[in-house]
Order: C-alpha cells, then sequence, then structure tokens
C-alpha cells in the first residue's frame, strides 16, 4: 500500500476528478432523473470520505456540452453561443446536480450543517501561443454528415461516426480561483470547481478573454492540485484502473506503478489517446509536481481507491 | 440623504441586484458581445465600490433562461431539461460573465491579486404548499401560437404577444449557501450568487429536490440580505427609480420612500407587477427585516445612488 505521511491533526486533501460516467452511463438516453440517480454512486461515497480527508471535486461535461452544442446547431431563432459560455452553462448544470446531490448525502449522514461547501465557477488560463491552437484536435458534440459538415462556420474532423467539430485542447496554465480555491479548502469548505477542465481563458496584457478551446479535465485537475496542495488525487472513470494490452486476452492490469514505468508504457502506446492515455498523463504530471498518491479508479471503488485497495495506484518510487 | 451608522473600521456590506438590462439592452439580439459591453457599465462601478465596501452581486436571467426554453422546444435530439436545469445553466454562464468582466475591471484599477472573488452556484428554498404553485402567473420563454400551445407539455397563459409558458413563482424561504456566503463575504470576498432568483427547491423531510417555478430575483436577493446581513440593497435597473403616474405627463419621480408610503402606493396599483412592485416589495421586505438602506436605481448611476445622490433611496422613517 502506498506511504503517505500526513501531518498530525491535518487531514489529507483528496481531490476527486470525476468522469463523464458518473453522471451518464453506456447506453444511458441521460435524461437529468438518470444524471442524479448515478451520481449517488460516487458521491455517497465522497459524502462519507469528507469525515477523515478535506475533499476537491472536479468533473467533466462531454456530452452535456455536446447537448448544448447540438441545441446551438438545431435552433437559428438563438443568438449563437461562443463555446467559453457552453463549458460555463455545464458548470452551472453539473456543478447544482453534483452539489445538491452531495447536500443530501450529507444530510443522510447527519452531516449537514456541519460541513460547508461550496460550487465555484472556475475558468483556467490557457497559453494562446500553444501548439493545440494550430492543431486542434479534440473531437466535441454532434456528428455531422459531409455535406452539413461543409457548411459548419468552424472546422470538422472526420471521425469512424462521421464529421464533428474538432477544438483546440490546449494544456492549463494556471487556475484563475486557485487562491480562493485553496483557502476555502484550507477552511474545511468541500469545494467543486474546475467543471469541464474550466473556461478556457488567454490574459492579454491585463485582461482575459475566453477562447474557442476544450482543456482537458484530468490535466486541468492535476493542475488544480498542484497550485491548491492536494495529497490525493483520484481519477475516477468506468473501468478499474489502467491495465497493459487493454481489451486482449493479454490484458494485464495495473495494481502499482511509479512515474518511470508510467510513462515508458505510455510512450509504448499501451494507453490510448483520448481515455486512459491523459488519465494517466495527468497523474504524471501530479506526482512531478509533488503531489504524493494518484489513483486511477472505477466510479463504484473511490472510498476503497483511497484506502489504497482497489484501482491502479501511482506513487513515487513504487513499483509494479 | 439616508443616514447609516457604519461600525468603525468595518465597512458597509452592499447587495447590488443587476437587472436583465445589464446584459441585454431594449433593441438589442443579445449577442454575447453585446452582454460582455453592457456589463462594463454596472461592473466597472462596483468594481470601484469594491475599494470602501464589502460586496455581494445578484443578477436576473430572464432572456437567457427564454432562450434556453427555445433550444429545449426547438431541438427534439437531445433530452429535455427541467427548468431548475436551465436556472443553474444561466447561473453558469452569467456568473462566468460578470466574474470575468469584473476579474478585468478589477485589475484595470490596480486591485487585481487585493480582492478574493467567487461565484458560487446557489439555491433557494422555496414552500411547496406555496400558494403560488396552484396559480402560475410567471410567463417565461418564447411566444407559441395557439396551435402550438395546445401541443405543449406544460401550461401556458395567453400574453399579449401570444401564447407563453408559466410557471409559478413562489416565495424565497431560504438561501441554502446562506453560511457559506455570509462566511465569505465577512471575509472580504466579492460574493456573485442567486443568479436568475437562485435554483428553486423544496425540502421533503431531510432531502432537497428540484421544482418547476421561476423565483423573483428581488425577492431572493432580499431574503439574502436579511440572512447575511447586508447594509445597503441596490435594485439597478433599467429606469433611475419609482415614480407615481408612471409614463403619464403627471409622472413624479420620487427620491425618497419610507416603507408605510411604499406600501400605499403599492396597494393603490402605481407600481405594476412584474416590473416596479416586485422591486419596491422587496425594498420594502429589506427594510422590515432590519435592513438600513434600500435604493432603486439605473444601472448607470449605481455608485451616485450608493452615495445617496441618485435613485429612489428607501429608509424607514424618511419621507418623500
Amino acid at each position: 500500500m502506498p506511504k503517505s505521511k500526513p501531518v498530525p491533526g491535518k487531514p489529507e486533501t483528496l481531490l476527486v476528478a470525476l468522469g463523464g460516467n458518473a453522471l451518464i452511463r453506456k447506453g444511458q438516453e441521460g435524461t437529468i432523473r438518470e444524471q442524479f440517480e448515478n451520481l449517488v454512486v460516487p458521491i455517497r461515497q465522497i459524502a462519507r470520505l469528507s469525515r477523515t480527508h478535506r475533499i476537491v471535486i472536479t468533473h467533466g461535461n462531454g456530452p452535456q456540452v455536446g447537448n448544448l452544442l447540438l441545441q446551438q446547431e438545431c435552433c437559428s431563432q438563438v443568438p449563437r453561443l461562443p463555446l467559453e459560455i457552453l463549458v460555463a452553462q455545464t458548470q452551472g448544470q453539473i456543478g447544482y446536480m453534483i452539489e445538491s446531490t452531495l447536500d443530501n448525502e450529507l444530510m443522510k449522514l447527519g452531516l449537514d450543517g456541519k460541513r460547508f461547501f461550496v460550487t465555484l465557477l472556475s475558468y483556467v488560463v490557457v497559453d494562446e501561443k500553444d501548439p493545440a491552437f494550430q492543431n486542434p484536435s479534440k473531437p466535441i458534440g454532434p456528428v455531422f454528415s459531409r455535406e452539413e459538415a461543409l457548411g459548419l462556420p468552424y472546422a470538422t474532423v472526420r471521425t469512424p461516426a462521421g464529421y464533428r467539430r474538432v477544438v483546440a485542447s490546449p494544456k492549463p496554465v494556471t487556475i484563475v480561483e486557485k487562491r480562493e480555491i485553496r483557502m476555502l479548502v484550507d477552511m474545511g469548505f468541500i469545494v467543486i470547481s474546475c467543471g469541464g477542465g474550466g473556461i478556457p481563458v488567454v490574459k492579454e496584457s491585463r485582461t482575459f478573454h475566453g477562447v474557442d478551446a476544450v482543456i482537458d479535465k484530468d490535466l486541468a485537475s492535476a493542475k488544480l492540485c498542484e497550485e491548491i496542495g492536494v495529497d490525493v488525487f483520484v481519477i475516477a472513470t468506468d473501468v478499474e484502473g489502467a491495465a497493459l494490452w487493454y481489451g486482449t486476452p493479454r490484458q494485464r492490469f495495473l495494481s502499482r506503478l511509479n512515474p518511470e514505468e508510467a510513462r515508458k508504457y505510455l510512450q509504448a502506446g499501451e494507453f490510448p489517446p483520448g481515455s486512459m492515455g491523459p488519465k494517466v498523463e495527468a497523474a504524471i504530471q501530479f506526482l512531478d509536481s509533488g503531489g504524493k498518491r494518484a489513483v486511477i479508479t472505477s466510479i463504484r471503488h473511490i472510498e476503497d481507491a483511497v484506502a489504497g485497495k482497489a484501482g491502479t495506484q501511482l506513487t513515487r518510487g513504487d513499483s509494479a
């Protein structure tokens, strides 16, 4: 089991990054009722963990921002909104769903009134010179036919399913609200923030403005961990953890991993881009920046993963 | 000029409730660029006021939630979202726009890094026995023909423009995040919250759930003032203040008003429901709950109104 040495009397800080499946499971249509029901699984565990740990929650927004984009395409009567605004809308939507579910679960534990919690809108600075802007790579939102795609006001990419809008996915440079988040976490608040990787902005002389981009939520979470001083970074997703030869008869689950091994497997293409790849990359970045322990785990096993009993545990010096 | 007696050394707390015209002016289409430009007018003043006052900002969401509703109607490919979720989305959207505009204006004043500020999602408890649920009265969102209205899955009302969805507008009972907001304001944070009157929820035994309703944002703001202890409640709108015989040749501007007079004029129908009426009602409620001073003013004259030099100033005992 990974060793972490907590400061006596000071609880460890966990950041739990919830993947899209925390809200919409494979095969579901994604109604609001389904999303609320699904959220209970991770949030109940997080509520229990709040008895012993300081907690930060971040979340993805893929299906939700995709739906908002689809509505933009459908409905010509309403002015189009830029992507940054749609990300902001999903922070409102998903943040509310997480917070109210947490509220209910804390009440069931008799912890209402004993925990302060807030959902903060967050925007994240990216570098306008990031090479990702020259090479948009992240497909988002609805699928179009070739003919439809030609009429769209933005770049598309051909995917197996059809044409999709493609946006830049630049690296997060800094979380604008980091001071506020750090202060609130230090005071014992449960903080929900950095939804959908954060609202992407660039800094121009002394002002900010939003940009059409989607920041990877695990990389944004790793940056937040670094900037506020998180001890344990939990990446909760729809599989039990990282594996070699994933999806083949040889598949081998990795229960422990150190950054050197992780980097080696990543370079060998063991962890596909767009799924396990960025999670392992985010975990490495967290350890490189001084983090104690990262865990990639199923949404169902967050508590066990925090206890070192589930998921892929990444620590410096620990080996597979 | 109204007298307020600040505690020596403790700055007064202002709550500024921004009306819809802070974002979209009459005659505008309501593009995001327009909304950002419009916001500079109130937010620049609020940034300057933050040098001498503690600040809470609330905001309306009428046009924005209307657009989201319209998109729901347009686009059958995406699961329909309940109204509470649309309100949450507008808290994300508008909260981000206000916060990033504030951020820019604080930078221009050289106050960046000297002010902490956060945008908090907020939900507001209403009473499921509120008579408003039996008598939905608030028209929201797009206008339909009679034929279209018959096919809609919810109640509509006939307005001069056509048929519109009608929802309940229950009274706010309590702001769920009041403790957090009060604590942050006491620490000197600028807090943006209670957008669109708050996400409406009812409490059932020990859990919350959302309801289809829209809470009046000025009444929700008055409740927040009461619960966190605000000194001066600024209701910023598109007119200079309250007037008698409004819109007639006899129109008389009211520069001062006490709660008794205000109540009398309200009952006499001087302040129409859906526009000046709820603002005056919110101001009265604020003074009744112990607030020092409420001001109804134009978005352009927030600073002057705080200084007692513009708008309709409401205080106990002061007379017109």
